[in-house]
This record gives C-alpha cells, sequence and structure tokens, in this order.
C-alpha cells in the first residue's frame, strides 16, 4: 500500500479527535446565585486539560508524520500498529473529560489522573513501536541511505519520551495535580523549538 | 469521474464515523456511594464494543482502499453503492452505542446485539456488492491485467466474510455475548498477520 | 486560488456533516413498561429522515465534484458562494433532527416539515448560483471547450432540480408526511442510474 | 517538512470546527404552552452567532490557505504557531455557543460577548504571528520573488484586521449586541467582493 492514503486517513482521525475535545467544554448554566465569571472560573481544570491534550495530539501528529514520511511503502503490520495507535488518540477526548471532571473531586481524582496519564503511555508505546517496526521491519520498508546507527538514535529518543508519562502516571496515586502538571510540560517541551529535532 | 476525489471523501466520513465512536464512553457522574473505579468498570462492555466497532471500521478502511484502487475510473454505480456502504460505516457508532447500553439488560439485550451485528452483515453485504461491480461491470471497470479467475477468487474471500456476522446475528436471541465475542473475534483475525492476503 | 484546496475543505466539510447525522439517532433508554423493539420502531421518522438526509447530501457531493471539476481556478466569488453552500449542507443535521422530532407531533409538525425542505431548497439554490458563476462568469473561469449552448443546459437542469423542493415546502402546511416523501423521492431518484447524466 | 500534510491536516480542523457549530443549534422541546415557531423565534442569537462563527472560520480559511501557498518549506516555527492558530480556532463551537446563551440573559451577557470576540481578537492574533514568521524569518521561508515592500503590506494589512475585534471586545461591558454586530460586520465585509486583495 502506499503511504498516501495512509497519512490521509490517519490526518484525518487526528484532525477529528484534537477537534472533538472543544465538546468537553461545557458551556455553564445561568444559576442566580452564582456569577458567570465565577462558574467560568471553576472550569479551570477543563481548560488546562484542554490545551495539554491540544498540543499533545499537535505534537503527534508532527512526529507521525516525519515517521510515516521515512516509508517507503507500508506492510500490513505497519496499518495494524497504526491503527491502534490511531485508536489511542481518538480515545484522548474521552480521558481528557475523565480526567477534567474529577481533578478537584474529593474522590476518584486519582483514579481519573492515571488513567489521562495512563493513555499518553500507551499512546506513546504505540507510537515507539510503529518507529520500531518502521525501522527494524524485514524486508527494510524504509530504504539504505538512513543508516542502522541513525536508526536506532530516533528509536531511542522516542522511548525516552516515555519516560515523563510512566513517572506522572506513577504520581497520579500521590497527587493528580502533578500529573497534569508533567503531561503540561511534556507538551509544552516537545513545542519549544530546542526540541527541533524530534 | 476519478477515484482521487472519491477515496478523499470516503477517507474523510469513514474517519469521522471511527473517531466520533468516542462521544459513545460517557464519564460516570461522581455518586456518594459508588467508587469511579467501580462505576468505570461497569463500563465494561462500552469498552469492548469500542474497541470491536474501532478495529472492524479499520479493517473495513484497508479493504476499501485495496478495491477502490484496482480501479481505473468510477462510473455512477460506484458512487451510488459507495454511499450506501459510507451509510452503513456512518452509523455504527448508533448501532455501537446500542449494544453497549444494553448488553446487561434484563430486556431488550437480544434485540440490541441482533441489530448490532445486523448492521456489520449489511455493510459486509454493501462492501461486497461494490467489490462485484468494480469487478464485473461492463464495460471493465478495472483493466485486463486482473484475470477473470483472480476476480472471482477476490469476490468469493469477501462473501465467505459475510459468514460469522450471519451466524452472530442468528446467535443473538440467544445469548448477546457470543454474538459480540464473534464480532469482535472476525476484527482481531483480519487485524492479525495471517489474513495479509485480503 | 487553485481548486485543489477548495476540493479538500468541501469534502472535509460534507463528510463531517453526513457523518454527524448519526448523532440525531438516540438510543431509547430502557423503560419498565415499553420493549426496546416498541422503542425502535416509535423512532422511524428518525430513520426516515437520517436516510434522506444522507442520499441528499452524498448526491449533492457528488454535484459538487462534478461541478468545481470544470473550475480551472476560483475567483473570490467561487468561494464565498461555496462557503455559504456548505453553511446550508453543515446545517441540515439540525433541520434533519428537526424534522424528525416533529414529524408525529400534533404540533409544529407543519413547520418543522417546511423548515426541513426549506433548507434543501436554499442549498439547491445555492448550488446553481455556485454553478451559474462557474459557467458565465467574466473572465471565464472554465475554459472555451464548454460550449454556450451546453453551459445553459447543464445550468436549467440544475434550476428544473429546485421544484420539487419549492412543491415539498408548498405541501408542508397540509401534510408533512407529503413533504419527507418528495425530499426521499428526489434523493432516490439522483441516486437511480437513469440520473447519471447529472 | 513539506507544505502538503500542513495544508491538509489544517483543512481537516478548521472543516471539523466550522461543521461542528451546527451541535450548537439545539432542537426546541415540544411545550403545550408555547408554539414551536416562537420556540424557534426565540433561539436567533444561536442563528446569528453561527452565522457570525461560520462566516469568520471560512475567511480564516482563505486567508489561512494563502498564507500557507506563499511557504516554499515549513520550519518547527510554523508547524507551532499554526497548532496554536488552529486550536483557537478549534474553540470557537464553544465561545459561541457561550455567546449564544447569554446573549439576552440578564447576568453574564458582557463577559459572554467579551469572551466570544477575545477569542476571535487571539485567533487574529495567532493568524498575524503565524503570517509574520512566514514573511520575515530567517532563514527565509518564501522565497526571493516576494519583496520585502511587499510582504510588510501584506503583514500591515493582517495586524490592521485586529483593530474591529479590539473594539468590539472593548464594546462588551457595554453592550453584547454591538460586539455581535461587530464582528458579523468583519465577517460579511471580508466576504464581500471589495476585500478580494485579502
Amino acid at each position: 500500500m502506499s503511504t498516501n492514503r495512509l497519512e490521509s486517513f490517519s490526518d484525518g482521525v487526528i484532525a477529528v479527535a484534537i477537534t472533538l475535545l472543544v465538546l468537553n467544554i461545557a458551556v455553564p448554566t445561568a444559576r442566580s446565585n452564582q456569577s458567570l465569571a465565577h462558574a467560568l472560573g471553576q472550569q479551570w481544570p477543563i481548560y488546562a486539560a484542554y490545551v495539554t491534550s491540544f498540543v499533545t495530539i499537535g505534537i503527534i501528529w508532527i512526529n507521525h508524520h516525519t515517521a510515516i514520511s521515512r516509508l517507503r511503502c507500508a506492510d500490513h503490520m505497519v496499518l495494524v500498529i497504526n491503527l491502534l495507535l490511531l485508536m489511542s488518540i481518538a480515545v484522548l477526548p474521552f480521558s481528557t473529560s475523565l480526567m477534567a471532571a474529577y481533578l478537584k473531586a474529593s474522590s476518584g481524582q486519582h483514579l481519573a489522573a492515571a488513567v489521562y496519564s495512563g493513555m499518553l503511555l500507551v499512546m506513546s508505546l504505540l507510537f515507539s513501536l510503529l518507529n520500531r517496526h518502521i525501522l527494524f521491519a524485514e524486508p527494510d520498508l524504509v530504504g539504505p541511505e538512513l543508516s542502522r546507527e541513525r536508526r536506532r538514535i530516533i528509536l531511542r529518543r522516542g522511548v525516552t519520551g516515555l519516560a515523563p508519562y510512566a513517572v506522572a502516571t506513577g504520581l497520579a496515586p500521590v497527587t493528580p495535580y502533578a500529573t497534569l502538571a508533567i503531561c503540561a510540560a511534556v507538551a509544552a517541551f516537545y513545542a519549544l523549538p530546542v526540541a527541533q529535532g524530534n
């Protein structure tokens, strides 16, 4: 299969998922005993989770594009791992909403945060799997111009990216705020020019 | 009509349908007498139906791509059958939600399961119809390099794929769990490398 | 502006609108005094409106593709009329839902039907406007190979297509069922092979 | 990165956002003491906000296409500013809904209008930032055929476009109707043929 339609379908799923995130931001219903400003302010976990997830999906899209652009042609395994990766992205509107709804709750907040960063961990894991298959499959899907040494560096960088999500998930039972802060920091880091090589 | 825009429109509809599935996964509302873990656990039919439908739509997309890539140009009938096929895919977020909502209910569960696998049966039927028209229309839409024998094999393989959905629908009045299990097994089978030829 | 990105953006909007229609089909909530079969059966206006709107949008997409493919390049007016046409398509999930919700109601059913077919009339009108601008703008957007006589035939055919929607809207105060039946018949007619020339 | 996939992803996000706006138009529930005509009429702020946001997003799409088409290739900064711009567009279904819900309310209407035009101001600001980076980055992303003088004119025109949104936001504490009217007028102005040069 040529990589063109694979890219266009993946672009479609990622574009829909990133845009559906907005459905999580509800318009507060008017109440007599509360101003709109207060009601909007109370919703800050929704905005924080929205921005974090939006930028994270945006970065995954950039990385996905880079990974697929290395392919000369896609085998069945690329299609299947890519489909699982798309599923882990498509599910983010749910886990984002879960995290935002429970961040300030008195119970369930630890589990909600663990689900949120856990899903991001799964997404990064599937991305590394996809990258590993693209770079090291037999017969070679990439072409000889990319040296084995360079491939190892690319893969290692992706695997390193798993660490912060693992830490964020591990911290969820302690405090969900740390989990969200780490996920937001990862998104900000990759958006900064310093991480251009990724 | 060239097949380019046919592909891009079909990709769009399939990408939106597969991503809209996530709207079926509701965030449980906080209740005092129930932990979030319990509430999330109770929702397992939603996750099972979600994964089954997501992978099924993903595989239909791969097969659709293969079928359309054989076309040299599309006639009016291709457009119409393709539109009906897209409708049967676009409706899956509804039937998935119906099945998930009723799987554990004391009444309605058999009908909900029959609707779910019945819709997948209709989708597979329309895909076989599309394939049959592409492969055997007059004048030839494909080109002489694909032998008549090979065309028959391709069509037969698609028709064989109808059988498990017919069985799943037939079993719905007995137990809805068997219906879901068969649909999930079909998705897993086609995702496995062994089914690469499809 | 090249017509490529115009097509891809229009395809995107139409693909999302056609797929969002499914959100109108609600899963009936389980009730003790009513079987699921009965509840699903009660919803038949939703299915009828869904199929009618889905096929109608599908046909508009085919016609849109044909109209845009005649363009050598797009001017500002093409972009603006196209945007209004896309708005009239994007609004169909609402008018479809309105019609389905009120078809069997004791009051409001006439207005709901008039809104539904009225929106389809506006959509067809905007499509004819787009076609008219594409075919008769100065300087010529199409190219000399399409004769003036042929252009008039194409435009006249589109304008003829307005009549059934006008009749359907006119009949809405009498009976909403006739309105829906006419809109469904138009969709079926253009889907049939006999209307291939369109 | 080539600009092709950047365009197709941006097109996807913008197409989904513009089409999701329709979810804000709710079907009025049937009530005995109120006709459907009255209920639909009461909803006029929803229609006004819908049309304004739809046309505004459509114009941003046209401008975005023009800006990206100047690029020879995209650097990391283009991707990041573009992602933030897409976020400011993707959030419009929320701010449109907020404005429509509160326009006629006795409290909260000023804040809702300020949020609405404020988000449009942020969107225009990000678009100007994107344009500035595209036109004046080192090394040159555009190519020598576009003179420095011409670049300054393009950028200045975009920055001038910020003024009405700033005025609209400033007027929100006075009257939310003026805010909506200005935003609608901006959309109409850019849609008119006179603004073709944009």
